[in-house]
């Protein structure tokens, strides 16, 4: 049992759209990622979509608008609701998503989740 | 739709322990809360206990060990173990909670949580 240092976790990695499951909590996986570019327009119908930016700036495109996030800020995107993640430069952010849930909404198409 | 800075959100009360509403996510509520001092040892029988440190330091103490966050730092006590969070100096805290959920594991002796 030990702190989780989150900048430490994401200096253990460079790769880029591809989450490390930090610990777990009620089912669901707290995920460190790094990101940059544009991600892929996607939604998940069973579950809300938590980001909050530890360093960076983020928008999150929606289909009527857009969200922009900078470090200390977050947005939790409602199930069902299409968006597209985009960064201009890295950004680094925590994410929660219930175990298993694909990152594109697509399991076909979704990283590999490993844990740290 | 926009994006939540948890700073503000943490700058418009001062109230010490009692966690303001920031979002929902996935039938949880999402809060921020200023602590300082001594709380008090409990468990929650139903949920694990998310704490993020934003700004200070808090020290959760388990039965058998502390463990000390600072900033950037988490750790989620698992559903049934007892800890105490404890402050010496005023800390910022994002904490996850089961919608309901009573801060103290207890609902006569919990906060109320608003929203904010």
């Amino acid at each position: 049992m030990s702190a989780i240092n989150l900048k430490s976790k994401l200096e253990s990695f460079q790769e880029h759209w591809s989450p490390r499951i930090v610990s777990k909590y009620n089912g669901h996986d707290v995920m460190v990622v790094k990101a940059k570019g544009e991600f892929n327009w996607h939604s998940h119908a069973d579950t809300d979509d938590f980001f909050l930016v530890l360093e960076g700036n983020l928008t999150i495109k929606l289909r009527d608008e857009d969200v922009r996030l900078g470090p200390g800020e977050m947005y939790i995107v409602p199930k069902g609701v299409e968006h597209c993640p985009v960064a201009e430069k890295e950004v680094h952010l925590l994410l929660i998503e219930p175990e298993g849930t694909p990152n594109t909404g697509d399991e076909r198409t979704a990283a590999t989740k490993v844990e740290i």
